[in-house]
């Protein structure tokens, strides 16, 4: 049995422009659903993660809103209810369509943490927004009141920033495998799992996040999964991309894939992060990566669309 | 191996009384979490489920605050993240005491959907009170607009009220099963699970809410314990509670259990659906069920506290 992690964007579960109604977010992991459920049918066992970008924003909009009502939870809390959320929506629409299509496979959500060093520099230099817009000096005050790092957005409005770290190690692989190998598709280190770090003998909560990519990457290692597919909203990793000559890569070469990274080739946006936890995956071992769109998901795994990755 | 599915009450993790803040609730956490290690270590395989009750509540707070600028989930969703969140907080705090006392065990959140009947009474009669008290006006507004079900409380105030369908069967415990075989202690049916019914092939997710010691009864039988410890903030079944010649019954026949619930012995409280899901565990064949507060879990597990009931 071939083995692949399939890495959704926070987006395949709430798309940009649309309403954050329950029901456009059944929808939209319904669509995902379908496609996780080819992938199962072709005769892959899968583990799926997803980001959470999307979800916590809002919990922590809503914690904002409560204030005073309800005690607000730090940042690692909150990314544990959003993957109580998103895999809930997940694997009820996962079981569905297997249902439906008359396979029985069990699916199941599994809350993961995910191992990060406590002297990570991204701890010196938050750089991921969370969270609401403010104007300045609100700001300003959430930095003296909570001891926020807060930073300018691109478009003028201000946000809570926070760390990045890189992770190592996710702590739940061991269940995970278990649970794929015993034919589970597994829901597993959404939002890139909620960042820990070892403490002595202590696992400690930190208020950071984990990019799911890169979290993908190491999980895949962990579960001994042949292939890391990651999909997005785009149909691969382009050559001179927003430019008129723009090329779709078929095939990269992880060499040139660093060669890329390492002179900036895709800027500030999030294509960077995705070639760089394609090019760990196989640079540990694995065989392929593959990035492409969602809806070219089967095909991609089957190397018919989007961009393969390998050494 | 005896195996063995430990209910928390939803106040073990937030005490009453207390401040709902994180810290607390990791405090309270840590306190169960040293019982659940203490049942571990001395050899029983274990499940834990928990209440979520003021969680859940917290979290519908704050989607009403925010409404306007996000969209409330409906209560299904909102009971997978309450899992999210409490199963992270026990998962670190058991994970922790482990590894403090130098045992190496796994420990897991399994995200548990419930399995209830569309046609429960429940759902023509909602009794169950959720998330923030209302002014009577207020709670005739959301009736009409949001087509809640409202009823008075005791002490005056207005909430929404909830069905709360009868549980029979969990849709994870194949693979929760699975895991606690492996030695893998097992945080699952959190909050009673949430409620689904079989539509045809699809699960569908409802706005009710499962006693979560009636769902643990369930789940018991399910993974094969021979236990099932109900753990709450009183020391046992009494016989004529709350009267000047109450008695703490240290044994229980399973009959005189049936009579006691019949003859409504423990009134409007929280202590019948206890016994009645002891009583339901024992009669589909479970060797013993327990009731006792969490303090004494340990000493309650081998018989020297609480209420032992079998048949």
């Amino acid at each position: 049995m071939r083995r692949v992690v399939i890495a959704l964007g926070g987006n395949a579960l709430l798309r940009r422009g649309e309403d954050d109604t329950a029901e456009n977010m059944r929808r939209s992991a319904r669509f995902a659903a379908e496609r996780i459920v080819d992938i199962a049918a072709a005769g892959w066992e899968a583990v799926v993660t997803h980001g959470n970008g999307p979800q916590v924003g809002r919990i922590l909009l809503q914690q904002e809103a409560a204030r005073g009502k309800v005690a607000p939870m730090p940042l690692d809390i909150c990314g544990a209810e959003s993957q109580g959320q998103i895999g809930y929506l997940l694997q009820v629409s996962i079981g569905d369509v297997f249902f439906e299509r008359g396979m029985e496979r069990p699916v199941a959500s599994v809350l993961t943490l995910t191992r990060v060093r406590p002297d990570d520099p991204a701890f010196r230099n938050p750089t991921k927004p969370v969270g609401p817009y403010y104007q300045k000096d609100d700001a300003r005050r959430l930095e003296q009141e909570q001891g926020y790092a807060v930073a300018q957005s691109p478009d003028g409005g201000w946000r809570r920033v926070v760390p990045s770290p890189d992770p190592y190690s996710i702590v739940e692989a061991p269940v995970i495998r278990r649970l794929v190998s015993d034919g589970v598709v597994v829901i597993a280190s959404g939002g890139g799992g909620v960042p820990v770090y070892e403490d002595g003998p202590r696992l400690t909560g930190l208020e950071g996040v984990v990019d799911k990519d890169l979290a993908a990457a190491i999980l895949a290692r962990e579960v001994e999964a042949s292939v890391l597919l990651i999909l997005t909203d785009v149909d691969g990793v382009y050559r001179d991309y927003g430019s008129d000559h723009a090329e779709l890569l078929h095939e990269l070469h992880s060499n040139e894939a660093r060669s890329m990274l390492d002179s900036g080739a895709f800027g500030e946006g999030s294509m960077g992060p995705k070639v760089e936890a394609a090019v760990r995956f196989v640079e540990a071992g694995g065989e392929r990566a593959v990035i492409a769109s969602l809806e070219d998901a089967g095909a991609a795994l089957a190397g018919d669309a989007g961009t393969t990755i390998t050494t």
